[in-house]
């Protein structure tokens, strides 16, 4: 496999290596980022958001992941944005997840107001204090057009601000960019990425639901590799 | 006085009269902005921040303000952020706070990292949210160039930004933005703003400090103006 991540240019802005606040959500993408950065001699630290989500047991995969590689963690407390960001499924209460895949109507219940630039102006606040040179997260090809944050000129708009908003630069690395999910499960196999501490499913549940957007395109991610996913689903626990 | 607000388009974008959430500091700035927009007709929301700040008592100040014009007001709570935020003299408790004029060296360790980006960002995320169309905040031509996210080209880019975050283009609105606080004084005057309920001190004792960079330019505006400033400070105590 080639080197999807240098190519990107992580690390061609040399002041040394740079320092990097990863935004550490625990999912495949950006479980595999860290391992990744990781991998490159990055000095890092984690970063993952509680805003109220029913799936905030994707925290805890954030914290164990981070002490794989002894990476220091903080998760941010945002319960109290809840209620400002209450119409959609994933923080809000009053609706259920939907089953299916990211294409269908119904899933745009799941976009959560504004989610990635709340996230990316903390990380990038912190990256500030810390006086590190960038903030990493895992956007990818196959993001989705349901999600208007995800868009690449939404992507390009926040790399100008993150520019501006002190004297010195802070720097927005999206390395998994050109890669579809399937790739990047691919890359954190070879990384040795441990996929069982991962969180993927929008259900909070004690298994994953196997049936939400999110569930399937972890699936199909795998099973495009010919890669076994380590994590239970609820329908395995069903036929068992 | 001329129409500042209007000259600078905050009614020009109609889809009848724009729905607005206001950055509401409770400072003099914000509580003139709410009045303005108040009395041009807008359905208002306000939106203040706790991010541990010393003075946080300008968030009661909001409150009061909102509350005299019949607004709804929120206060989010951001104090999770203050270890991630630390090196400064507002929210870390490590440094005290300078006293003199914006202008003096000691004066940046004000700067909250990225604290314009991260208020912003959750502004945008409320307002698409409640399905409203901008978002206002009290920047001013007078903001000083120690605070980098007080920059125009740092507004720009946000209000790109803000354009792309969702499938509905939330705006950004800074009517201030060519006046200098004394302007926003006069404003405020003719528009009944009641001065004594702002807060302005970076200190957040009992009185204003009188001393520190944001109550200098407060007495600085008043007094341009040939206004009385109602709020007592400390130094009047002590002479008293």
């Amino acid at each position: 496999m080639g080197d999807p991540v240098g190519s990107r240019g992580v690390v061609s802005r040399r002041r040394g290596v740079e320092k990097i606040v990863v935004v550490l959500s625990g999912g495949v993408d950006s479980a595999t980022l860290l391992y990744d950065l990781h991998h490159r001699g990055h000095p890092l630290k984690c970063l993952s958001f509680d805003y109220g989500q029913r799936h905030r047991r994707e925290i805890e995969s954030a914290r164990k992941l981070a002490e794989s590689v002894e990476c220091a963690h903080v998760a941010v407390d945002l319960t109290s944005l809840a209620p400002l960001l209450a119409h959609n499924s994933l923080s809000g209460r009053n609706c259920e997840i939907p089953e299916g895949h990211y294409a269908e109507e119904s899933m745009k219940q799941t976009v959560v107001p504004n989610r990635n630039m709340i996230m990316l102006s903390i990380a990038i606040g912190w990256a500030i204090d810390l006086e590190f040179d960038a903030v990493a997260y895992g956007a990818h090809g196959g993001d989705h057009a349901i999600y208007p944050d995800c868009r690449p000129a939404f992507a390009d708009a926040m790399s100008t601000v993150a520019g501006l908003c002190d004297w010195r630069s802070i720097a927005l690395r999206r390395p998994f960019i050109d890669l579809d999910k399937g790739q990047i499960v691919r890359r954190g196999y070879e990384l040795g990425v441990p996929f069982e501490l991962t969180w993927t499913c929008y259900n909070g549940r004690q298994r994953h639901c196997g049936k939400c957007g999110a569930c399937h395109e972890r699936k199909e991610a795998f099973a495009t590799q010919g890669l076994c996913d380590p994590v239970p689903y609820e329908e395995e626990a069903v036929e068992g």
